[in-house]
């Protein structure tokens, strides 16, 4: 997604879920709408599974698909960011990162109509649950969780899938989660991104958004870099340091 | 590799680049012949990016290939540990880590005739030198390793790879390595299990190794457990805890 990165996307990357601040970045277009305060910083070479390079050569904008073709071919237009434990939802994409127990990236695509309020999907009827199609030594569980301070954060938001409460349900997959800090981030600034990239409908025909963990380094009094964060419960899951959102936006409207 | 694990193969994890101790582990069969002191404990449950499962059902012992099928054919026979950024070599097979400029996994297939001593091989001739089939946003260097008091350390060993210079010479591209600490584990115990691979060799007719870091948790004075690791140069390269290999013995000959 690195040509993407720079003609038509944006690159959000917040810290963290350990509580050691935050950074939001972006590359050739201004920001606007966004929640006050977000915006801090440039952000620059990252350490990101999602940006593997399978997309470099994508083009700067594709045209619309039929609206019949397969959802995955959809929400995966510009290419995947890689290949590992990848997973078709029914309405998002997720690559499975098996050592830490969480997702690599996940991808979804937004349009306005998708997004419309529906009365028959009801957020509140969804519960957090194992994903089977993950093998049981790589799992996260309910019980790594639990009691960690840690809240169970979508990276495919909730929000975002409204069309049938099976999409919704999908979302609660544990293989969608990973830890974050509740209070001050996912409540706070990570649910105001979420909201922002919904936002982008308003103006846009598609847009694309691929969400992740970052394990960023940090220098030590030693002088040397160093990553590291914690992991939880029994099956190791792991706290990312940072999060970062990639949008592809299509289609001003 | 799950089953291989169990029923025909053993499992190696030796620690730590960074000084942290060692383990050794094995499953069904005993140990025989290894290096003095390289055998402490039986290795639970693993953080291993090479263990994800795609060869779960893999029987325990498949017929030997005809030798004219292609090497990577070969090499794989008891499948992929996973798929992510694979590279076939021309006597070796690696799926490269991204995030941490490292391997995820190498694999490599060991027999009698390979191993032999080859006048026209010349390990001194070869140079650690970047792999251009890296993303260079990906790749590490020379650089990374320069003056950080680790080894280049092959994944594939060059020892393994002996019926041309060319493919000595691939095991010195800098994906194949990892920093590691020379004396004491590089240059000693790390060299002594890869001569140990290679005397499996008189034994059985295909020795198969799947060699790749790890990064285990330790519990801190919080009680909490991290996963902490340095990181090399400006490409950030990881410097792993452990080391792991499988191998995986056909044919007692």
């Amino acid at each position: 997604m690195s040509r993407l990165l720079h003609y038509g996307s944006r690159l959000a990357a917040l810290g963290a879920a350990a509580g050691t601040g935050w950074w939001f970045g972006f590359t050739s277009r201004e920001l606007d709408g966004l929640p006050e305060g977000l915006f801090s910083g440039v952000f620059g070479k990252v350490s990101a599974a999602a940006l593997q390079g399978y997309s470099m050569q994508a083009p700067a904008e594709l045209a619309p698909l039929d609206p019949d073709v397969p959802r995955v071919t959809q929400i995966m237009q510009y290419g995947f960011p890689s290949l590992n434990n990848v997973r078709a939802r029914a309405d998002y994409v997720i690559s499975y990162d098996a050592r830490n127990r969480v997702p690599y990236w996940v991808c979804e695509h937004l349009t306005a109509d998708r997004l419309a309020k529906n009365p028959d999907v009801d957020r509140s009827k969804c519960d957090f649950h194992e994903d089977p199609s993950i093998h049981e030594y790589f799992r996260s569980e309910n019980k790594d969780y639990k009691s960690s301070g840690f809240d169970r954060g979508h990276m495919a938001a909730a929000g975002n899938h409204r069309l049938s409460q099976f999409d919704c349900n999908q979302t609660f997959l544990l293989s969608n989660m990973a830890p974050q800090v509740g209070k001050g981030f996912n409540r706070d600034k990570w649910n105001e991104l979420e909201s922002y990239c919904r936002k982008l409908t308003r103006s846009y025909a598609n847009v694309y958004v691929c969400t992740g963990p970052l394990y960023l380094p940090r220098q030590e009094e030693d002088g040397k870099l160093y990553v590291k964060y914690q992991v939880l419960g029994p099956n190791h899951v792991a706290v990312p340091t940072h999060f970062f959102k990639v949008t592809n936006i299509q289609g001003w409207c």
